[in-house]
């Protein structure tokens, strides 16, 4: 149907669903008016710039205006920010796995709720490439995690469930393919490595703490080199598995 | 001596340490008269709360200005937003463990090439409360993980380290001594517990995908109750342990 999943049986029964880290909800709202056409959802960590890729969009897609009297949808918080122009939703996650997994759970309820149908989800975002021209774009294959494994552990209550982090192969291609079309963009197929951690996490020499040598960051980069690792960021994982488990067509 | 430890041995040897997430840095700012008077450093989630607090701190501390001038000492960036009122530094820190490290990081980092003494760091944050009536204040006597456990998990390029979540006992009983003072404000020590998930890791019904029943949630909570916890919340672990590795007086 190419609807939006929730894979929740108590959402039903509830009167209103609030969207607490969005400032929006079913009963203030009316979500399906206001976000029933979106096709394209596009995540990055930072407000400013998504409200700039916003801007880019509105121009792109030849829409009316000038970019500068774009509204932040989420202006009742401060949490996250949220532009649309035409069917491009343009939201920022904050960094890390927490802060991503919020927006992502309100999302997909929001997109649910509006009923919307076949949705295109794309993460954008500032990562430690590894082993690539400085500048490069990596279209991420398959997310890992620390160890290289191309999966999310999610923390249930107090149990741990394993979940897949495959993203959409297709949808990989073909943003492969529309790179060709820029010229001097360099851009390759690898697999993302997801931290919990920007310094001691990713082999940084230059945090508060530090324990590892040089030469065992060197070993350890080299490591997620030979298993494919390409570029290094801290929110794929989850993004590809709460994506994948809710029916969105994904890619980062 | 009362100052704050960085504990990596490759800091000395850099030529620059830039603050990326903070906007500053050791050749770009004078860091010592910045920030070398400071005193208390108190943290929270939301960047315009943490900008109303430093207002609150300029008026009880009989500061020149209402407030409104008060500008973000890291207007260069949109990652975190900090502000300051005489001794007292006020920063947002987002949501989630791997946000408020990598401020963490950065503000050990300032406060020790500032050459600061004697600091106290705080806090702040909206929590869910267990069984503890509506609007209180829970402070922190320890900080457990979603097992409750007191500990914090790290890991370190592809290794597990594990670090105590203990913070300042002295401090946390110097809070609750104030909170007597002050009339109609429910305060209570407890442990708080920190997840990594607002949905899925702390039992809430309404997230995008839910697969327990209200029966082992409540059963959760309750065994999460009896083990001490008072409220739960999504970076206190990161916090007691990176404060207490670098010698920061720290409670939440």
């Amino acid at each position: 149907s190419g609807l939006v999943h929730v894979k929740n049986p108590h959402l039903d029964s509830l009167e209103e669903d609030v969207l607490y880290h969005l400032a929006l909800g079913t009963k203030t709202h009316n979500l399906p008016a206001m976000f029933g056409d979106i096709k394209f959802v596009c995540v990055g960590g930072s407000p400013d710039r998504m409200r700039a890729f916003a801007q880019l969009m509105q121009k792109e897609l030849g829409l009316a205006g000038d970019g500068e009297e774009l509204a932040d949808i989420c202006a009742g918080t401060d949490r996250y920010a949220m532009y649309r122009a035409g069917p491009v939703l343009s939201i920022s996650h904050g960094m890390g796995i927490p802060s991503i997994s919020i927006m992502l759970h309100e999302l997909i309820k929001l997109l649910h709720h509006a009923r919307c149908r076949d949705v295109t989800i794309i993460r954008m975002g500032t990562s430690g490439g590894l082993g690539v021209e400085a500048g490069s774009v990596v279209i991420t294959d398959i997310a890992v995690d620390s160890s290289f494994r191309p999966r999310f552990e999610q923390v249930v209550l107090d149990d741990v469930v394993v979940r897949s982090t495959e993203l959409d192969k297709h949808l990989a291609e073909e943003l492969l393919a529309c790179s060709k079309q820029v010229a001097d963009f360099p851009t390759l197929l690898g697999h993302t490595m997801c931290t919990s951690d920007f310094y001691e996490g990713q082999g940084r020499l230059d945090g508060a703490l530090c324990s590892f040598s040089n030469e065992k960051k060197l070993d350890y980069l080299r490591r997620a080199y030979e298993a494919g690792v390409r570029n290094i960021e801290m929110e794929s994982t989850a993004f590809a598995a709460l994506c994948g488990l809710c029916g969105l067509r994904g890619e980062s």
